[in-house]
């Protein structure tokens, strides 16, 4: 599995159709017409911000960004067929970067399927041979065309919004209709669920979103079986992540042997465009920076009967469930300690990143990144 | 995934059983006998020519060649129960080649098991030391065993053919049952789907039988999800396909980067025994030569929700579903040079190999193999 | 998947949370407690010899050995929610042996999580840095803790037995409830199935225990689809495999080229603690020695479907099935000789590992092990 934030200019359209993917596309920016033809149908869609749309393995498909004045952004999760972490792009036109599929026969098998003389199959869909230079940049590639006004407003006859589509097998849906209520005032989530969305079900595959308001945390919390691809599609902050110590040159032995709790956190800087994994059972947490809001979107892949568990705050806490006797063998301070500990975050989920409550002799060495 | 067709030769039983794998059989000539064996059942079969039979994974199982002149040939999926790639068959009978595997047993083990002295159980089951030469041909290995015609009447006792069998949940069934539409005056094709046939249900694998008249063609088109790996019964013709280009040595690199849309065309003469693999989202065609049908048998694996879909000809062709206004944006051509083109070929699925319009300046060089 | 078992000694609170696995557990010895707690629940249960119990992937566990004076034996089979063959433990607590997960976040972020100044973190959660020497032996890793008996009777209010409990999704069963009509004088059999027990259902897993009685074999056998992982957890005794024959350095051609029936039998002394292992298809046998039974508990892995078949004794028999004539020409013997042999053991699934009849002429070299 892959994402694939793909840039496209406006006023250009991908005429270029993607093939043996099953994908979900999130808009996080932008307006766009997606259109995807099988043998025997045509179905066109107009994406707003939020939107999300799955595209068939296989199918033949383009989009085109509406927009005059703003470019598109798309986060996209490639799910291969059958080979896992193969996939490949199919082009019907293009002589060269991309070339058409249609080079792959030979001249009697095209006169043949085309029943026409070669010359004029190579006039409507082979076309010239081009003289491109070898230096050629990428941003010229002719998988991205420039569309005039008047053919984007042609593409859009027939289009329809996810409002339109409402709830059906196919068709795009829109984010922001699957607040989760793990929203609070410091943070807001949207999860659209497989158990929710028939077009995720048999891809067991939730889409979120999130935004984290300015100077708020997402505190530390865990996925039992959900692996997280997240994509920042806006502002910037902090990921923290706790995972297992691996040694220099010892990774080997590592797995077999040392594996039993040994921890070191991993932090980085998030900024617009990045993207981030975080596997199953792996602790994590997410701060915004102190003058923007953070949003991601992302994939929570293998959702089913997953459990979300927090390691702070009020509900879902783990912590809090353990018996008090337990506490107290586990953690270094008594039980009294732990639970009065627990008991000072009143907020579940997202929180302030400034805690409220100081200690006199709190201080110290604040430079001290990790414990 | 395997196919393994064999080559049984008139009045040869194999008595030999195969085990651990899940199995259908094409027999594409011949007539045949074949007996499934578990613990408490026994099922005998008489296959025709195009009989499938599913053999349940670990199965004891044995066959026998009907006919007194004519070879058997059968063509087989061996689809294994754990580790992909790898299977393993054993004999219940033989010294060596096959060795059977009371032989795994000590003599302790076994004079209990049977509880019977040694000399019984080498007398019945584990047979002579055989003073075999190392250089003995493969073709001599008693898993190939010579049955008298009597034997074979008898073992033909109680055995049904598929339509005594009739639609159930074992059992063979013939695959010229379900002719599926996309046949025409060039070309039929039949396709046993685990929508229609139970016995493939939880295989996820078509059974499909094609035959290509004489100096026809099967139109250019792909699977959106379907690995095809086909066998040629008979008869001879050519196989395209539209393939990612690959240069030398850079195979790597090129997975990660240059996947986009570079095109190359492989071809190969197909004949009596071939096989071919074509991947999901691949573009492919097939050419019968001038004199005489490709037939063609095989397995279409990972079927459920594949998408067939045509690049030429009138039905199912995805091309023509394209808005004019992304077609102008994909081909060379105009619009309406590429719909006057599609137009040209009135038929859909299979047509004539030979075009039947020629444009005037149509000529040129007839060598130029590939566009 | 991976057999683990772990001795607790007695006393001990296994306060360690284990995540990230499903997992099941068979008691083989001993008297536990087991907590499992998620963000909203906890559930505690009292396990007797022969429960198991799932602890579903991801969730944060604790177990107690709840007995004076005698060791905890469990048996774990771990299933990965992802990546096949590897997996990570994480314990809450912890400064080093194991580590607390709230280690790896940075102390601006423990600060805003728990609303609280880093020194009454570190007090209640982190705890000091200790003097631990490099050479500390293994024994006294933290994830093992002593209890007092006070400590023990608290963790057991609410806990529930697997009587208790009774059928439902979640939760302990016993194994000795689901006796398979395999079982007779020579041996007995329990197999807790998925079609019986909805806690193995999307596992696909049986667990096994069987006793076979003290000079007893356990009869020549195999499974059509399962593996079979099973510990040794009383007695000793003789495991059996017919396997091909691999010769040394030729490894890899002869997967291709030489499997063709090729046996060999492999054998091994069994004692409390040995773990072994059968593919699918591979004919086994298990033979008690003279002074103790056998106990094997283990894991009959993809058991959906499977079919056990016998290679000797009264029922299910697959080679009692096999026609007349095919049995003529598969064995070295006529008919006559090999159904005089099979009749000769009137026991099915498990009998004497002496034979009670004894021809004439046998006695010859005791010390020949295989055939």
């Amino acid at each position: 599995m892959a994402i694939k934030p793909s840039l496209l200019l406006c006023f250009l359209l991908v005429a270029s159709l993607s093939v043996s993917l099953s994908s979900a596309y999130i808009r996080s920016g932008g307006s766009a017409l997606f259109t995807i033809v099988s043998g025997n149908n045509r179905e066109s869609y107009n994406l707003e911000r939020d939107d999300v749309l799955r595209i068939p393995a296989g199918a033949t498909a383009y989009a085109a960004n509406r927009d005059n004045n703003q470019n598109l952004r798309i986060v996209k999760l490639v799910v291969p067929v059958s080979n896992p972490g193969k996939f490949q792009d199919f082009f019907p036109g293009g002589q060269q970067n991309p070339r058409s599929y249609y080079h792959g026969f030979s001249r009697q098998t095209l006169e043949a399927a085309f029943n026409s003389p070669y010359p004029a199959i190579v006039r409507a869909l082979l076309g010239q041979q081009s003289e491109q230079q070898e230096g050629q940049s990428q941003s010229q590639t002719q998988a991205l065309v420039r569309a005039t006004r008047d053919q984007i407003r042609q593409l859009r006859q027939n289009a329809r919004s996810s409002q339109e589509v409402g709830q059906s097998r196919s068709g795009p849906f829109n984010l922001r209709n699957f607040q989760n209520p793990i929203s609070n005032n410091y943070g807001r989530f949207w999860e659209a669920h497989p158990n929710q969305v028939p077009q995720l079900q048999d891809l067991d595959v939730s889409v979120i979103l999130m935004v984290l308001n300015q100077g708020s945390l997402f505190l530390p919390h865990k996925n039992s079986k959900t692996w997280v691809v997240a994509y920042v599609s806006e502002g910037s902050g902090l990921f923290e992540i706790a995972t297992p110590r691996r040694e220099q040159g010892q990774e080997e032995q590592e797995e077999q042997e040392q594996t039993y709790g040994e921890i070191q956190g991993l932090s980085a800087q998030l900024n617009q465009g990045d993207v981030f994994v975080v596997p199953p059972g792996y602790p994590f947490a997410l701060t915004a920076s102190n003058n923007n809001n953070l949003h991601v979107v992302g994939f929570d892949i293998n959702i089913q009967d997953n459990q979300r568990s927090f390691l702070a705050g009020e509900r879902d806490n783990v912590i809090a469930q353990i018996d008090s006797v337990a506490k107290e063998l586990t953690f270094s301070g008594s039980n009294q300690q732990v639970e009065s500990l627990l008991r000072n975050q009143r907020q579940s989920y997202f929180a302030s990143a400034q805690p409220q409550q100081q200690e006199q002799q709190q201080g110290g060495e604040s430079g001290y990144a990790f414990a």
